[in-house]
């Protein structure tokens, strides 16, 4: 769902930015919305191979990373965030203010590595925690880096912020301020993403790989169906996307998503935790979502299908949710990029991928994504937090033996009490 | 640490608020600094008496609302904080633009409130869970609440998004971007700060207390030795700031601490946590940090000091901690206010409390210390957080009667194992 890619991407294929191209904001830009549609785009269809050409090499790349395991896609988020970072915080940069203010791109990158420490730092101790539970000296360094490491990041916070006002410079304070809640809002975007991203990933590849998939074969979808059929624009900020392209979109997505996560749903290494930070395979109990159930086709459909029952997994139905976000919630993350990227007047977020603008260009409805499967997936789909063998679990790995027994005799007189009370 | 006040309030007095103040920003006013100290600032006493009267007035409310407790505590911060939002959303609004798009302030308490449900909710209803124990069926309804708490408040996020970006409007895209940064901004600052404040009342009215007194009296210290002894200009973006005053509030604050820490480390009300939302009086061990250790003192001092031994509470140590933090890192706090304000020409952020300015005039190294004091208190203070209690009352709490039994079982054949193995 990326508007860049609609707008006449002719003028585009040299590789230049329009950083004030003059048809995009004119006001005459809107009446000739109808014949900028993709249906009356001349060059079509150059554009399209060398979008098609880029989009395999992605995919291909990204199967193969799927395919390597949870530490290879987080380095892939990783990767992915620098180059998010970079592009925007080069945005809204003004050269000729920086060359008085030397240093000033390195606090930006502070303030990156910060965030990075802080939002990484606490998942990848808390998978530590789980790798080495034998080596009890270990555990007690990786907790203590647990509980200092927010100092840590606060602290370092704090010498960014010193570091910021201390360089304050008369004349300059408008441009240095914005700059710093510039900052912060890309950090904000970046990270919160990604750390949502980071989480559904060790919750089981499953949770991370439908969703984005799903951004993908709507903007996919969104694109042929715009291609052939699109005759009715959908919204002023992103005059290329038609009504035809979203609808054809939301059923392909819709589709897709019920497909998909019965697929997926059969391969243990897409649907179990990974609780720790090893990169062996995965074997665990699927658990009731991942469980086929059978249900018997209404006897009219036995002439169109050989099958007399279909095995439905009922994470299919979440899946389904899934795609409705995706076709009809996210694309607004494109919409507000398009919308950003015409109030400032800039063509693409980055020129990074031949054809389809920055990273960012490709990643804005993912963010929205990422973070909905998150807080989908804590809210409906998570085993209830409390049971026997967390328990049982963190006692075992948290207390001393002789706490260990302590916990046990009180837990007997307890319950010695309780019957005694019933009695 | 505030410039506003230190600087001609003498114009002030009419409750007039200049934007564009040209002293503020002229190239001259740098050179007339020296004769801008307070020093020798003809109309100071009158603008001290204004201050000395609403301060009187702020401390005593202040110091009754203490007496009253955690939740009276909890809710001046709320109501700070919407003065605070009230103040910051009003400030870079341009009504001229604002006329064209109705319902623009909305959305921005839309943001607001759905964030206080975010901060607030989780907190709110883990406080309750402990309120509630004794009934079952509530103590799942809140886990419920605490479920989808996060699903709620994500919903409410979007929908604000959503309204966003359908009522942008063109040709004025980038003020509406702006200002949802700005929204954005604001909302992080206020809400980080107040989720931390809230969080440090709760483990102790005292974590809450001493950092945001020192903060006041360091604010006060620096006044006063800036009133009588000020001469040397310390940093270019507050120019009424002094070395005099900053070196003196310093040892004030020094000193404060630890007398204020011994004397609040005293009370039970102050140092006991309170883990539910009830009313009554607190009692509790209040722990190894809040038992005097006594220290004899060397004889050389006995012929002026009338005790022979001095009783020094643990926390005394920390709260030079404290003191340090709150006269050194904590002014950065005043100082970006203070460029702030002269970045985007204001002379005050509002107007509410005579002679002060608005209530974020009064709050910016409020802000900074209260996440110190938090992050502080997390890291060095806070006991071990898995004990033999702990467990046990979260065993009792979340398991059903089966499951204690099954988990009891366990434990016991997992020690029978264990010493097996070893013999």
């Amino acid at each position: 769902m990326k508007d860049s890619s609609y707008s006449d991407t002719s003028n585009y294929l040299g590789g230049v930015r329009h950083r004030k191209h003059p048809s995009e904001v004119s006001p005459d830009a809107d009446k000739a919305n109808r014949s900028n549609l993709l249906v009356n785009d001349r060059n079509k269809y150059k554009s399209m191979l060398i979008r098609a050409y880029s989009s395999v090499w992605m995919i291909g790349g990204f199967s193969f990373i799927i395919y390597m395991g949870h530490l290879y896609i987080w380095a892939l988020i990783v990767v992915i965030q620098i180059f998010m970072a970079r592009e925007l915080f080069s945005l809204l940069r003004r050269s000729n203010e920086e060359r008085q203010l030397p240093g000033f791109r390195l606090l930006n990158w502070h303030f990156f590595f910060t965030a990075m420490l802080f939002t990484y730092g606490h998942f990848l101790t808390q998978q530590l925690v789980n790798t080495v539970t034998s080596d009890k000296l270990l555990c007690q360094l990786v907790s203590g880096l647990i509980k200092y490491q927010m100092f840590i990041c606060y602290f370092l916070y704090i010498a960014g912020f010193v570091w910021f006002i201390l360089t304050l410079k008369k004349k300059m304070y408008r441009y240095q301020f914005s700059q710093f809640a510039w900052t912060h809002m890309i950090l904000l975007m970046v990270f919160v993403q990604s750390a949502f991203t980071v989480a559904n990933i060790f919750e089981g590849i499953f949770w991370f790989l439908l969703p984005a998939s799903l951004i993908i074969i709507n903007d996919i979808a969104a694109y042929f169906f715009g291609f052939f059929f699109g005759r009715t624009p959908l919204i002023k900020l992103s005059p290329k996307k038609t009504w035809e392209g979203f609808i054809g979109a939301s059923v392909t997505t819709l589709l897709s998503a019920f497909v998909l996560a019965n697929i997926m749903g059969h391969f243990q290494w897409l649907t179990c935790p990974r609780k720790d930070l090893s990169t062996g395979w995965l074997h665990c109990d699927p658990g009731p979502l991942f469980k086929p159930e059978y249900f018997s086709l209404p006897a009219l459909m036995h002439q169109w299908f050989p099958w007399k029952e279909v095995a439905i997994l009922p994470v299919q139905c979440h899946a389904l949710a899934f795609g409705l976000f995706a076709s009809i919630i996210a694309p607004f993350g494109g919409f507000f990029a398009s919308g950003f990227k015409r109030a400032f007047k800039l063509k693409d977020f980055g020129d990074s991928i031949p054809g389809h603008g920055g990273i960012t260009d490709r990643m804005d409805c993912q963010m929205v994504m990422a973070v909905f499967a998150y807080i989908y997936h804590q809210s409906f789909v998570m085993p209830p937090s409390f049971s026997v063998e967390m328990f049982l679990d963190q006692i075992l790995r948290n207390l001393t033996i002789e706490e260990q027994q302590l916990l046990y005799e009180q837990l007997g007189n307890f319950f010695q009490a309780r019957q005694l009370l019933q009695a």
